[in-house]
């Protein structure tokens, strides 16, 4: 088994500072209330960042929240609204998804959001990871995922929730580790594991938390296309480009068919995911966990 | 993705003159009632030819409906028919499936029963298409799909319903292409191609269309065995023998336990099915890419 | 298919006579109620062997249960309480499930205890093989397959329930040759299996009765490890050492939400699943397959 330190505690602390967590900061710069303009490019100072190509409809998400992409308040919510603007925009065909720093594509939940916070706190937090899933899963376009760098725990969820992955190769790693730090996986992350590697691997990788390099990834089947890391947006553009030579109602038609279950299955139990994650979570044991491992971030920052 | 022109138009209208579109002359002429006789060779005039091993208890059922084995009214009602008689038939044991017409097992639907017709109509087509699956999916009988030739979209439904698939090696395609025309495939077919090739690759096969050659095909699981043309049929002959000797009684438990929730299924949402066909296929956009469709068939063939 | 002959008739009646059938004569002298001294090694004469050790937790569960180590009524008695012992043994945190007498690690339920036997008394017995299964598959515990020789039909139940199988390389096989006897698996066997290898693969193993040499079995999935007879215990051991680094109740947890469906299922279905099997092996085709398979070893004896 793998492990994967996210980030040094240095730049953890430096990240707290610059998007306060729960202000509404980045979502009022948000890029996504452009698009109507039609060619968006962002500023770096914005925490997600969208340009769109008009002639073949394909827009390009990069997750620009420094320096690992962790999902903060503000940065789920940057990514719902840009995905749900997209959505709308009937120029757009298709989206990728990718960081703006190479190296890492996202390190996955902040877990300051659920370090010595209430239960409601955390059940909030937890609803804006939700209602992000719920956008982005059930998106009638194309989706990709660029994955150029490290994508364990909420980068690897990312990941999953779109239509087909590219990933980096090297050593980056990919992977629900949750249970690393005494953590649950929520059972809709867990389906689309089972759905993508298949029941036995996804319970074990579940149980182990397992991170698995980029070539172990492909092999099981959690990535299916490896690249340089240069040529992962390149290739990401090529196969969108590919799959929209289909037409876009059968085909989202199609993959509405796939995917209804599990989003109705989660909009049904939503209330119900929340509590489990919230009382998982604020539990003494798993408090203590993340304790230590912030700990140890910022013993390894010294 | 490959792509798989079915037939030209020029045999398509040819085929049209020969077995009119709704009319019961091939029913009519259906070797299937004479199967009480214990042996039985067809004539070259039927849609589908039978022939039984009084040995072995394996039947051979050649699907003749030249030129590529489109499957139109008749021919649904004529294998619904020839699967039926064959389950009641207590010396039959096992049914191979494959094509009178090497090199096309089957190009799947009649495209003409989908095309500028009444929604009645298609909902009367599509009913069809359930009937003549649920005998074969749901049959005691060992069954084997001789793919020798190409497989798409109906032919890969009819290959997917048989226990085992052998295919021709070389240049022939198999797999779910309905999103190319605009279609979209049913539920249970959905459901079968995951069940064959896991949720994964099916969620994308079935979202791309894609066409997989033979060699594809087997690597993911869709057919389990890869022999050349000329020896699919024996090939397909000495599997049924191997499984025959299981006791036929388990055996058929056994797969019914595994198949009868999909079967349950579409019995009960057997309505539902039928006005989502219907409503899908009416639409104007997929009217129009079947237009499209059979123009380009009509040039290539001049 | 392969075929495998669990063993000789003469062992069988060795076996019979040894263990009377019904009799809590294994119980009574079960080992399993010496846990709560911490520190236990069982003598020879008994059907399971426990030994733990105290700084790594690790229990290992020997069967022993010559020749073949058959599930009769005492050997489920004793695992299952075995299994619940350490279940509630806080200083157990795995367990390692292995054969005593290497070269089989279990030849599956003892076909005696369906021989000839009241429609009542096999349905008894069954439910045995339900909560033996029940505690096993539902343990909080992490659960090594150690699997040391040849495994079919009960003998691939007891390794599918666990959490990681480690396999004996060489000509040993595994699988679920149930319909091979005119017998049919059950639902939530056959959903394991399912579970492990995939629909598809499931489906033909279990019409079949697919016996499956260890390195096919791997490349199935069906075990996840091959190593040399000798090293099994040790890799296993390993191997749950690398399984303990994980925190227990994160791990636990996530377990239980992978297999908790399947487990409420059972119970949910109980009786409706002991009526199955009992009227399913009461019926006189397979007391005839029964029968001349016992024959058949009778004669192999001499």
């Amino acid at each position: 088994m793998a492990t994967f330190i996210a980030s040094g505690g240095r730049v953890w602390r430096k990240f707290v500072k610059t998007f306060p967590v729960g202000s509404n900061l980045a979502l009022k710069r948000s890029p996504t209330s452009a698009l109507a303009n039609g060619r968006l490019f962002s500023t770096s100072s914005e925490n997600v960042l969208v340009s769109k190509d008009e002639k073949s409809g394909i827009a390009t998400v990069r997750m620009n929240n420094p320096p690992v992409n962790s999902l903060n308040t503000a940065l789920l919510l940057s990514l719902r609204s840009c995905f749900e603007e997209l959505e709308k925009d009937k120029s757009c065909r298709a989206l990728i998804l990718t960081s703006n720093k190479p190296k890492v594509f996202c390190a996955g939940l902040d877990i300051l959001e659920l370090y010595q916070k209430s239960p409601d706190y955390v059940g909030q937090f937890w609803e804006k990871v939700q209602d992000m899933w719920l956008s982005l899963y059930g998106s009638r376009l194309v989706t990709m995922a660029a994955i150029n760098g490290h994508s364990p725990a909420g980068g690897c969820l990312l990941s999953l929730a779109c239509d087909y992955r590219i990933m980096a190769e090297g050593n980056f790693v990919i992977g629900l580790n949750e249970t690393q730090l005494d953590l649950v996986a929520p059972f809709w992350l867990r389906q689309m594991m089972v759905d993508a590697i298949g029941y036995r691997q996804a319970e074990m990788a579940l149980m182990v938390g397992a991170l698995y390099p980029s070539n172990k990834a492909l092999q099981l089947g959690l990535v299916d296309k490896l690249v340089p890391i240069e040529d992962v947006q390149t290739v990401a553009e090529e196969e969108a480009k590919n799959w929209l030579k289909i037409p876009d109602q059968a085909r989202a038609i199609t993959k509405m068919a796939s995917r209804k279950p599990l989003l109705d299955e989660l909009r049904k139990r939503k209330q119900e995911d929340i509590q489990t994650f919230r009382d998982e979570t604020t539990r003494e044991s798993v408090q203590l966990s993340i304790q230590q491992y912030l700990e140890k971030l910022k013993a390894k920052s010294k």
